[in-house]
């Protein structure tokens, strides 16, 4: 496997120092940024995670401030999600698209009060699109990228953990809700939210000095319940139906493809750029969509392409993220799939670099 | 060092079969797309480099297509540099910046035709902020990524390289201009541009598809000659003075602090969005400047990070690239300096991750 070569623009983050100490084996990048992908191995990570707690260092999902008069309105032309009802204190996830209804990113929206909001980016310059939107129609709003990076808990053992260095009030938080809580003299905001199904928390942590600080308070207080430095894993993501911007996705699809419809209010998202693009998808539904699938044999090699899928020689659709479970004893994969080979139970062929695999759709995905 | 984790998100090129056949050690990742940096070792790939020919996969270099009666006027809003002279067939480096002045990338403008351009981008999604331009001024004018990435052919013999292939006509081409040419049936814009000081062409491949024919194509015709697989080479760029977009500038820095300067005319450039905040700039010169400075000592690290400048004790800039030359035998690199001390001959320390170095700025880069 080649080596990633270091550069200034390949950002790193305020938690870098604690990342290397703890030994990382492997980087992918996110928004120009270091995300870590390994540091046993896959599997060890996978395990680990599933039953004790990992502090990961997601300073790549990047925030896309908005501040200003008109920050709920440029909110609101980005997405087809209505968001009249959301209150500050909450997050929204929110399909982000372009004036073809096409999905430009799909991140966490949080909103800090009617007029700031953050935009907790997935893998795309956003900020680029949203400070084009906002000067274009000149709308009276701030937009730019602050001094925040995310740093997430997560695991079973989350809640005891993040509760010993930010006290029990910790735990009364709701999914996808945040609250503020002080650290060595700042506020911050603690979301209960994260890229696993283990449950646990993000932290968004706001001016880069206090990134070690934090690091090490929470390695110190987690020594007992076996915390480690961990990362997105991509077995526990596919098994559990975590889409990936960029992989299961990218500005060729609509929400509606993606399987994201249920966060669309297309009907009543006046002023959402792409809402007239969206009407008719909306209403009809789409041709082909994201379907969990699961793909028979050994151990897949890695998707770093997607893999074409057949039925009956002709392609149905491709395979775009997929690794071998252990809990499973299968390969857990995500695909896009034709409307009419989508149905759980469907046979398919997925053409991998070794080769030819039967593959399931699945009912659902392995949660 | 880590290895490079590989996914869909990490866009493999029409020419990554013939880069892994060639034996790729490094990779980075550039718009979100595989870009090599290593072959055999970055010091035999610089000797090779200014000695014989080499073939660069660059498709990162994405293009950002306008085409529509309003291209051309999209096209002057995104830029400093005026273009009212431009004809077709000429390749202008224009610094893009938002409204505040910020560098929101350094491409190169391709002009096909009066209603047609191809932006061909460093590092970032700039295709977002055009799109977003567009939509928002409700301009006549359409703008996507096409299937266009460009195979750089590089080095002293890149001219009779290219001759075998394309024929005589090639040579013809002169700097930063372009011309039609047929390979197998198809037109493609060959020019005379590259990120090297070697001289050499850019082919923009149209067509996934033809890829790897014209990589194969051209390493037949150049056995003789010595025909490599390279890449941007990091000591070559430096000593050329060739800039990189998020190494040595960011969207903090406006085209004047970059040296950018003969590239703008703030004053004509009627309809630039960022025009307004460069006029006092343009006027009055930037406070702070890039600059070669060549660092005394052994071969430097990895600059991963920008490493602060001091003079008498104070902060005066940053090294934001660097590394060891073996033809001029001394560290060259690539740093903002405040214009107390950007004067070549001015002596400096930079705080390199080996300790303080005694540094030298130059009068010019190493060419």
């Amino acid at each position: 496997m080649p080596q990633i070569s270091l550069s200034r623009r390949l950002r790193r983050t305020p938690f870098s120092e604690g990342v290397e100490a703890a030994g990382v084996k492997g980087y992918t990048v996110y928004n120009r940024m270091l995300l870590p992908t390994v540091f046993e191995s896959v599997e060890a990570d996978y395990r680990h995670l599933k039953s004790h707690v990992q502090v990961w260092d997601v300073s790549c999902e990047r925030q896309v401030e908005l501040r200003g008069p008109d920050a709920a309105r440029l909110m609101q032309m980005l997405t087809p999600r209505d968001l009249r009802g959301m209150l500050p204190g909450q997050c929204y996830y929110v399909p982000i698209v372009d004036e073809t209804g096409g999905m430009l990113n799909d991140p966490v929206a949080v909103k800090l009060s009617d007029d700031r909001w953050w935009i907790s980016i997935a893998d795309s310059d956003l900020l680029l699109w949203v400070k084009g939107i906002a000067n274009g129609y000149r709308l009276d709003v701030l937009v730019d990228e602050p001094d925040v990076s995310p740093l997430a808990v997560q695991g079973p053992k989350a809640d005891e953990l993040m509760s010993r260095v930010f006290g029990d009030r910790v735990r009364d938080i709701r999914f996808f809700k945040f609250d503020m809580f002080e650290f060595q003299g700042r506020d911050l905001a603690v979301a209960r939210s994260g890229y696993s199904k283990q449950g646990g928390f993000e932290i968004y942590v706001e001016g880069s000095e206090i990134g070690m600080p934090l690091w090490n308070a929470l390695f110190a207080a987690g020594e007992d319940l076996q915390v480690r430095a961990g990362c997105p894993n991509l077995i526990e993501r596919i098994e559990g139906g975590l889409l990936s911007y960029g992989n299961d996705m990218t500005d060729d699809n609509t929400p509606h493809e993606c399987g994201l419809g249920k966060f669309c209010n297309t009907h009543t998202a006046i002023g959402c750029i792409g809402r007239d693009a969206l009407l008719r998808v909306a209403k009809e539904g789409p041709v082909q969509q994201l379907r969990p699938i699961a793909i028979e044999g050994d151990a897949v090699p890695p998707c770093d392409r997607p893999w074409p899928v057949f039925a009956d020689g002709k392609r149905v659709g491709q395979v775009t993220s997929a690794a071998w479970s252990p809990d499973f004893a299968t390969n857990v994969s995500i695909g896009m799939l034709r409307l009419s080979h989508w149905d759980a139970g469907t046979i398919v062929e997925v053409e991998t670099p070794d080769g030819m695999r039967r593959a399931t759709v699945q009912e659902k995905f392995w949660i």
